[in-house]
């Protein structure tokens, strides 16, 4: 399967995810504890991963299957990270507001290729930098709180504690996101094998939050597994289905793949979100989502469309000095 | 003299133009009639540009001046392009509000490289063509109307006659540059002596100008030459002495650069003109703001930088298939 292909089916069930979300709730709030759906789409996953891995292995070649606690004891890591995320989150929140906090979540864009280029040792060309700040910049655009909205945001007079947590925070962010695709590309697992492991700890991370929130509340409604699938609905399960496809497409493109292809995954997702919005929703569009997408397309076009595409290099100028001294030697040997 | 240095200059110059046409208000309104203000500047351009020939012709060899009314009839075809484009923009303004015709006029870039390549037969590449699009993109983006402003643009919902003439508007400017463009470059004819003919017929256009204007107020205030200076203070004559200024320079770089520096100066300016009024009359600065000077820093870069320091194409990919050749048939025939 082609990479692109995964990823716009990655863009289109994350900006599904919006929509559907949106639409499990009655009257602005959810009936069903929110909680749950990341942990059941965790265990969907390890389902999935673990009826794929078993086909895997009834076929020739069987799939390598690392089992030494020395691979097992990494996967837990993005689970961990992910819960410090959230807890610097929580902590970021209590400074800025939520528009604030979106507009500072682009620049997890930007952390992710600077730690892509500093972890992964992947070397991005100067046109290729441009568009990924080009990519930050067209998503925040987009994000611009139109002209006569209601609340204006505070965007320049949050205490500065709010914007060092932020930036903390998409730090966070892209250290998971390159961490999980060092693990998934460190040997040639079977990405299911890789999946089971990362899904467990998942899981296991995403119960021990349903355990927390019950001694939080005191069992006031028993405990999380007796009221696991209060008030779900036919939405709230395609919300818990869609979002367990998308953990395993953005794992086929951390093993296939790369973060920054997420990230312009993820990043277009939102912009769709927006535009289906408009008509779902009767959003009015700004003209700053217009220009945003805009810019996101160009970065796109910048950052994937070969170089020899978007330059017109003189012949003369595609003859670097050193090409040209290896023919001269080439020719004296020959001769 | 390079043509970075002229292009900085007349972005520092435009970028004051419209700081000093602030100053030069009082109370919100004009004392002096400001019609006057572009006549003056073609008068100083045309002493200015005179006083230079004149140098020029002291000096061996002696510059060279075409005076076949063939080539002197084509200089007044800029002036003619400004009137009718200045009946336009009238016409535009019956049909849309002041911002939508700003936000409109950021399509003049566009339609200028559109122009530049169709008439004087200038390639640019994808990349160079991604920049024309991205610095509309940007200076659109820093001129959105900010959350809580007090007139909210009606910019989706002016009539089509608006759009269109607007569309027009763009096209007629874009013609004038180009236009220009082909008259400087079309011979090797001294900067001067060029400037001389077309300033002559702009001070008689801007001078048919103010007749007709006296002519429509039925003389009420005496003929305009009695009253030319009438309200003028020191700012006002800084604002004729900075608009003949940035003429001159732009009919520099007309003959020795091209309409696309002369557009990114521009529209630099712009921006400079934005932060500028953040300081001197305390405009409350917007993230819009920002991330237009962004795109449009991204874009300059983009358009101006050599193309081998944009992409690092690898050396295989350097020598393309016709160069191997030829080395390959000049190997043979050596050997």
């Amino acid at each position: 399967m082609q990479w692109y292909v995964v990823a716009s089916v990655l863009t289109i069930l994350t900006s599904s995810q919006g929509i559907l979300t949106t639409l499990s709730q009655s009257n602005g709030g959810y009936k069903y504890d929110y909680a749950t759906v990341p942990f059941l789409a965790e265990v969907f996953k390890l389902i999935v991963s673990s009826v794929l891995l078993w086909r895997e292995c009834q076929r020739s070649p069987s799939p390598k299957i690392t089992t030494e606690w020395r691979s097992v004891r990494l996967y837990p890591i993005p689970s961990v990270i992910y819960l410090i995320h959230n807890n610097v989150q929580f902590a970021t929140l209590t400074y800025v507001d939520t528009s604030t906090y979106q507009i500072m979540g682009n620049l997890k864009i930007v952390t992710t290729a600077i730690l892509f280029r500093l972890f992964l040792r992947r070397k991005l060309s100067n046109l290729q930098w441009m568009a990924i700040v080009l990519l930050a910049i067209g998503t925040t655009t987009s994000q611009v709180k139109g002209c006569g909205e209601t609340s204006c945001e505070s965007l320049f007079s949050s205490p500065i504690q709010g914007y060092m947590l932020g930036a903390l925070s998409a730090c966070l962010s892209a250290l998971a996101g390159v961490y999980t695709e060092f693990l998934m590309k460190k040997n040639n697992d079977s990405l299911y094998w890789q999946n089971i492991q990362l899904y467990t700890f998942g899981a296991i991370f995403n119960m021990a939050k349903l355990v927390m929130d019950d001694f939080r509340s005191g069992f006031e409604n028993g405990p999380w597994w007796q009221r696991l699938f209060n008030g779900y609905t036919m939405t709230t399960w395609m919300v818990v289905l869609n979002l367990g496809s998308t953990g395993l497409l953005v794992s086929w493109l951390m093993k296939y793949a790369d973060n920054i292809v997420k990230v312009y995954s993820t990043s277009m997702a939102m912009l769709l979100t927006m535009v289906m919005s408009v008509f779902l929703f009767h959003f009015k569009p700004t003209l700053q989502l217009f220009l945003g997408i805009f810019v996101c397309m160009m970065s796109l076009h910048m950052y994937f469309a070969p170089p020899t595409m978007l330059v017109d290099l003189p012949l003369t100028a595609k003859a670097s000095p050193e090409s040209l001294v290896e023919v001269s030697v080439d020719r004296r040997t020959s001769s």
